[in-house]
């Protein structure tokens, strides 16, 4: 049994104090009302449906597991997740960021963005199910016809139904192009559009199937009978579970079906589904053959979220860990006993269990300022006024998306681990909670992409072939940080090492650019360490933009202690990671001969 | 469901080539027999039995789990455990260490370590049964009685019962002064033995209760009613689950019995008890007040086992991930297909796979050659004609322990994690085998000391404390092999970093040991750092020692290359880990301040 109490103090100092979210976002298309304090009340709210609602049934519901019933096809999930879902559609939240034509409520995304990690931290597998609706819904505003918005999108946006991604083949994974499900043309009379029947099996679908809702929405990724071999010939199709009559009402069962759930390390709550379609109806979304680009749509999305999941996980893992250090009593300080009346001192008398939490805090607090930070970018790249800054702002989101979801998710994995490190022995044991996080924080780095895939992305498509627009734009925002703080004292112990490390990473990205040039396989071979280089930097400028803002801001005198005494490990002790990084680097891939 | 084969190749080569094992063993007393021929027959045997009887066992067995029944306290293991129990106790695998004279086959400490890894390997729950049994033999052999040496080990030794090691309690873990458990003078006439009746409450204790065998030999850690407090007042107790007769056969049911068995990460198929004791009968172990002695001659043997148990893990995990990315066909190489005639390459093509496999190959084989080297130093310890010889060999094992089972079995961790990663989704499925050996190994970091245990004793008590005396010896001997191949061309790329980091490990550590006089707390500010920082440097001089070994063996070309290939990874890629933990430890524990 795991506490969980929303952040919210660490989410305003974000969002308003470090990133000025309420400046710029009052600044953009019809952001006028998206003030602080509307902002600051739904966080709130927030805080306390998943304080209450959600954060309870976490360790119960990895427990008990989702049920499936091979006879009828169904999936039964955990105690109170019914309940739970019809409190968050209620409330509006399925709809938080969609637009209001479609009965959204129009929020910014970056408050989306903290939200989702208030919910994800009080039950990730519960989160998933709204979550992928998400990036269903987004797909079909962006690339879906207006009939189909209408008609599929609407109902999972008031939260009546939910969507799915169905991507993954058994034999396509990270490599799409070998997807073999196929649609083809049906009697192109359905409801007076065109249809088509698709016919395949799709594994590892999240939500897949389940009982929350009375209906599902699938977006399934298939080849139409003409199309090109590999990624270029994939198209994507709107296919429900039930279908559905031109008044919205619900017509007959489709022909698409789970045909089992998965046995997994963790989200034991998540329904993930082997999905088979036998000739199901559906409903090309875009152009044929263009399917990847809705797909990235969605994935773009799905992975700046799974980049919240960690830090949810990270954060709850961190709260639980610290209040296990404060009161546990184990052995003596070293230079004396603390707690004399007690018969030992606690946990945070010792220096490497303060390693850990600091480790936790660092990560933690450095990768909400970044995700929000690239949420907000996203914002800027839907609404900003000037069409320049709308070009920057995408150019920024799409470089530091695989940085978020890459290099967060694996530190999430490592911070969970420290928090049940502290717990010692007692860590390892499923009453106390802890495990469930390493347990649930060890998919983030394998689905919505690898962390190979994520750094291929990153060096491949972000530097190397769309030379590195984005980060041009992100070098230029540091530099003119440092700039502008190089003569605040408070900030000296910072700015320095900053501004070293990122010249460094802008050297480093020419030197290995131009060996990429002369042997592509360099590129593969320094990709995740390029990752992570990329990400220490990214978080050392998000240190030192908090400990700007610390110094401005009206928080207690504890408060901005604890960010400069964070930010000064993560300088100290952290940072410096980039040197072994660098070296890998610089290997080269003959450092990775073949192997047979 | 996950493949093993016994790496016969890879222990011989650790063995006889880089060890020169052989050589060593026949020159120790009573040694003459233990040749090459004899080692690599038990050997094979040990490979044959892991991968028939254990290894299939290993997945179903995590499935089932043990199961309690309250009612009559008592333990049922895994389908397959009992029968696998004893075709082991029938082969004389419990005693393949102990001395012939109590039933044990006298075999060398570093055969009883490979056999072990290649059991662990087979199925790591099942083997803890046995392993326990280890360090509680060794208890009774070096601080028992006679008589008790004939009653209770003995029977242990030829595999009729197993032992335990009971020191943790609720409020007692890290810091076993707090414990609370309490023996009383008994009524002086059991079998003529004075005897205490025991009473408290231990847990964590594994293999504390199980129907594998018809008794189980507790080792209890308790206070005597005039004990100083702390851990000077800790006395040590064999405390029999069936009273033993006279002539050895079973008398009574004891009063120590098993309230529960804990809901484990991993491990499932170990028993991990709470034991009750309520008014147990027991007899002492050596000295009054002096069993902290006792427990630490089990604990060193169970660290390194828990080391070996990091090895066996990343082992069986490396094996399934090199085959599976063998196999997996996905995406095409950077540089153009290169398996034209199928629909995909394999993953081997991807560097960024064959870094994570080398990750894994670097940890696994260095770990193998770090361990097997700590072994065949106790063998040195305890045989060899020289007293000189035997108290250096001491010293060095006292220093290396500390290093190999806290940095192995982090190593540990990550190289299973990088073998799951590799799987991408399908290795969070529980039925591909791959997450269980990640749950697995997450307990080596907590139990027999926590990697923060094994860091303050490796600098507190091995460095500080004792002046470093066996840290010297192993800088000696890595100085002298650095000289002796100096002017070997192809130890070349090796020697040079290998002696820069060796010097600086030496430098570091005497100015830590300043720092530390000055301000204890700068110990525990560095301890794990200085413990990975000590961990790669032994790994290097492991691997260097293998490239020197593979130059002068009979392996095949292809054997030596990977050898070359994977020292290569690793001073390129891993031992620039190391300024990253300088680092750490240089920026003293100012960067660890304060959280309340």
């Amino acid at each position: 049994m795991t506490a969980y109490k929303a952040p919210l103090d660490d989410l305003r100092f974000a969002l308003f104090d470090v990133l000025g979210a309420e400046k710029t976002l009052t600044g953009l298309r019809d952001g006028e009302a998206h003030s602080r304090d509307l902002l600051d009340a739904v966080l709130e709210e927030a805080g306390r449906l998943s304080e209450q609602l959600l954060a309870p049934t976490n360790g119960p519901a990895d427990e008990e597991g989702c049920h499936f019933d091979k006879a009828t096809q169904t999936v039964t999930t955990p105690k109170g997740f019914k309940e739970a879902f019809k409190q968050f559609a209620e409330g509006g939240w399925t709809g938080l960021t969609n637009p209001e034509a479609y009965g959204g409520q129009a929020l910014p995304n970056v408050l989306g963005t903290a939200t989702t990690e208030i919910f994800q931290s009080g039950n990730l597998a519960w989160s998933l199910y709204p979550l992928l609706s998400e990036g269903a819904t987004h797909a079909m505003e962006m690339h879906g016809e207006e009939w189909q918005r209408e008609r599929f999108m609407k109902p999972i946006v008031e939260g009546r139904w939910t969507g799915t991604m169905c991507l993954t083949e058994p034999q396509a994974g990270s490599d799409l192009g070998l997807l073999k499900t196929r649609a083809e043309p049906g009697d192109g009379n359905a409801n007076g559009h065109t249809n088509y029947r698709i016919t395949g099996t799709k594994i590892f679908i999240s939500a897949g199937e389940h009982d929350l809702t009375e209906n599902i929405v699938h977006l399934v990724l298939a080849r139409l009978p003409d199309a090109p071999e590999g990624s270029r010939g994939i198209s994507m199709f709107i296919v429900p579970k039930f279908k559905v009559n031109e008044d919205g009402s619900l017509g007959a069962r489709n022909t698409v079906a789970a045909g089992a759930i998965e046995h997994k390390m963790g989200i034991h709550a998540c329904s993930t589904c082997v999905i088979n379609l036998d000739g199901a109806e559906g409903y090309l979304i875009g152009q044929p053959h263009k399917g990847l680009m809705a797909m990235f749509t969605m994935m773009n999305a799905a992975r700046l979220s799974v980049g919240v999941q960690g830090l949810a996980l990270a954060e709850r893992a961190l709260q639980n860990s610290l209040n296990y250090a404060r009161e546990r009593l184990q052995s003596r300080s070293l230079s004396g006993p603390k707690f004399r009346d007690k018969p030992a001192d606690n946990l945070l008398v010792q220096p490497d269990v303060r390693r850990m939490l600091l480790t936790q805090r660092a990560f933690v607090e450095g990768s909400r300022a970044l995700l929000l930070y690239t949420a907000l970018q996203t914002d800027v790249e839907a609404r900003a006024a000037d069409e320049a800054a709308r070009k920057a702002a995408g150019e920024l989101v799409a470089f530091l998306i695989p940085i978020a979801k890459g290099v967060v998710t694996e530190l999430a994995q490592e911070s969970t681990k420290e928090a049940l490190q502290i717990y010692g022995g007692h860590g390892y044991i499923a009453e106390n909670g802890m495990e469930q996080f390493v347990r649930d924080a060890r998919i983030i780095t394998l689905y919505e992409g690898t962390t190979g895939i994520q750094a291929a992305d990153l060096l491949g498509r972000k530097i190397l072939q769309l030379q590195g627009v984005g980060f041009k734009h992100f070098l230029q925002e540091i530099s003119t940080f440092c700039q502008q703080h190089a003569a605040d004292e408070a900030l000296r112990p910072f700015i320095a090492p900053l501004a070293v490390a990122t010249k460094n990473w802008g050297d480093l990205t020419l030197k290995l650019a131009a060996r990429a040039q002369a042997n592509p396989e360099e590129l593969g071979a320094a990709a995740v360490d390029y990752l992570y280089y990329s990400g220490y930097v990214a978080l050392a400028y998000m240190w030192a933009r908090s400990v700007a803002a610390a110094g401005a801001g009206a928080q207690s005198a504890a408060f901005k202690q604890a960010k400069h005494d964070t930010a000064k490990f993560y300088f100290a002790r952290i940072l410096p990671r980039c040197l072994t990084h660098q070296a890998a680097i610089e290997a080269g891939v003959d450092t990775l001969p073949a192997i047979v």
